[in-house]
């Protein structure tokens, strides 16, 4: 092992889902050799989609705290596969749930004992976690609950368009009443840190979308502007970030050709992913900052309607591994290691 | 004149804005010299942005009652303006309210009386109105009002892409409670007679958007689909109309690239304008759906900062007038007429 090489967690998230495979075709790709992946989930499932080639140079582990010591320069692979599972194909399960949950867990354990930099999740069923027992929306709740990183977001990345959901997974009813000005000042700031620290920009430029049509059209649709985010605006501008808004969200992203922005805050969920999807791009990151650690992910589901073909494709976990990779590499320059 | 000819109000819009100018330069062109064209708003204003030969072909009234009567190939400027008007330059004032204002009704009042088929709106500035003493949020619902059509829509077009605004102008919060069964139901009855009408599909395919993320995730992220949108498609199917829903509006518009759908309700004003916008259009047509008259719009504003100056693009008002024709041009053959 050199310098160079990076230390990555990467989950295979339900085993019943499409998660398996695309983790199996990149790990024959072998696109990312030349770090350290501890790929953690079912080995059972995972192994289903390897060749015997890469199957034999993968050491399975059942323990994560002994992986640190294995001299490798091949992946190790971390079993959580329970004892005598019996898993439905494409579906979700209580015992799906529990190996996927566990598998988050333990990256989360390798990251908070400094055995990686990054954490890299394939995706999850929120109905398996639920069945078992876990009461987490989704990834970026679990996360924010174990590295009691309360102001962690969730940041749609593809290439340089970076969209953050501020309100994440929430009924429409529920946003107006979720925003605050204390939370968007707390969204700007972690997104202008993982700017500097990820993208190593000196100034990030960000924008802020407005709650209401044309931005409230001064108290005639909506009041929110007025009362809570340009206060908010304000403070960061005093602050000494460099933040504009509210901005109508139907000309924000239209405007995007300018390439004015490093990155964007969206208020609510279709906010954000009408312009990124709309935006013509079949593939993105899902990723979350503000947490002490790298976290991407994949940016689709589970895929159980076309799970176990093994023709699901791995783009888009290439992207999310690429992207760690490269925000780990812009970590350390700016620390100077 | 002969049958091709279609009778068309054109209002000017707001004096100070680039309505006189744009409808200027409309004319000049001579795109539309086939049709019968009643210019409606401030002749002093309009005048300032024409040529001589222009201005010498046009024939001035007061009273639109007497427009039918003249016989001649030459647009007709129906004269709204105020004696002694003193207009105040790029901004929105009272004056320019009740010549914007007034140049509308008279458009509604030759369309009651069967004298023109379309209305096509310039720029009105919502202020001005204000200023004038008109209670109207827009266009749109002064145009419900004046024809007595509670359950006209808004539709946004540009080519095949067509997007409806079901609860137009109004704040986030107001959106949740201004969505209702019956309400879904009369909008997609509107957009589909509309299709019907005005482009000749015989069956036309609607797609409905989700209000929460996911479609409400089974519930999870709101409960709005299940309790009022499901039930409206399901009647409006059994109704024998064929439409789909409701869709995560994330994936709606992505999708988009099928060409599946001939229209989009869009349940709040963002969801339908930042994909609308998003998709790369510079240009568009507001139309107004569910009235007993053709009627499109520009889809831009007064544009005060650059009124003035004889430099705005005249091509959203060309593309509204262009799509009023086309329109006027189904509704007869299918009329029979």
């Amino acid at each position: 092992m050199n310098d160079e090489r990076i230390n990555i967690a990467l989950t295979i998230g339900d085993p019943a889902g499409i998660g398996p495979e695309i983790t199996a075709d990149l790990i024959e790709k072998g696109r990312f050799d030349n770090h350290n992946l501890y790929i953690i989930g079912s080995a059972g499932e995972l192994s289903k989609y390897l060749s015997q080639k890469t199957a034999d140079r993968i050491r399975t582990i059942a323990d994560w705290k002994s992986a640190p010591e294995i001299k490798t320069e091949n992946p190790i692979l971390i079993d959580t596969s329970l004892p005598n599972a019996n898993l439905p194909a494409g579906r979700a399960s209580e015992q799906g749930g529990r190996i996927s949950g566990k598998a988050v867990e333990t990256a989360v354990s390798m990251a908070l004992s400094g055995d990686v930099e990054a954490i890299v999740t394939g995706p999850i069923s929120k109905e398996a976690l639920a069945l078992a027992g876990y009461s987490y929306i989704g990834h970026t709740d679990m996360l924010a609950d174990k590295f009691s990183s309360p102001d962690c977001q969730m940041m749609m990345v593809n290439g340089p368009l970076r969209i953050v959901i501020m309100t994440r997974d929430i009924a429409l009813k529920d946003v107006p009443g979720a925003i605050s000005t204390d939370r968007i000042k707390k969204c700007v700031k972690v997104t202008d840190g993982a700017l500097k620290e990820f993208w190593g920009i000196k100034k990030p430029k960000i924008a802020v979308a407005a709650l209401n049509p044309h931005a409230g059209d001064g108290g005639v649709t909506g009041s929110e502007e007025r009362e809570i985010i340009i206060p908010a605006i304000e403070m960061l501008l005093s602050d000494g970030l460099t933040v504009e808004g509210p901005v109508p969200s139907d000309t924000l992203f239209y405007n995007r050709k300018n390439k004015d922005y490093d990155a964007y805050v969206a208020l609510y969920h279709d906010q954000g992913m009408i312009p990124f999807k709309t935006a013509g791009f079949d593939e993105g990151v899902n990723m979350t900052i503000g947490l002490p650690v790298v976290r991407t992910s994949v940016c689709h589901g589970t895929a159980y309607g076309i799970a176990g073909r093994g023709d699901a494709e791995s783009g888009s976990l290439c992207e999310a591994v690429s992207l760690a990779v490269r925000c780990c590499l812009t970590k350390r320059e700016k620390a100077g290691g």
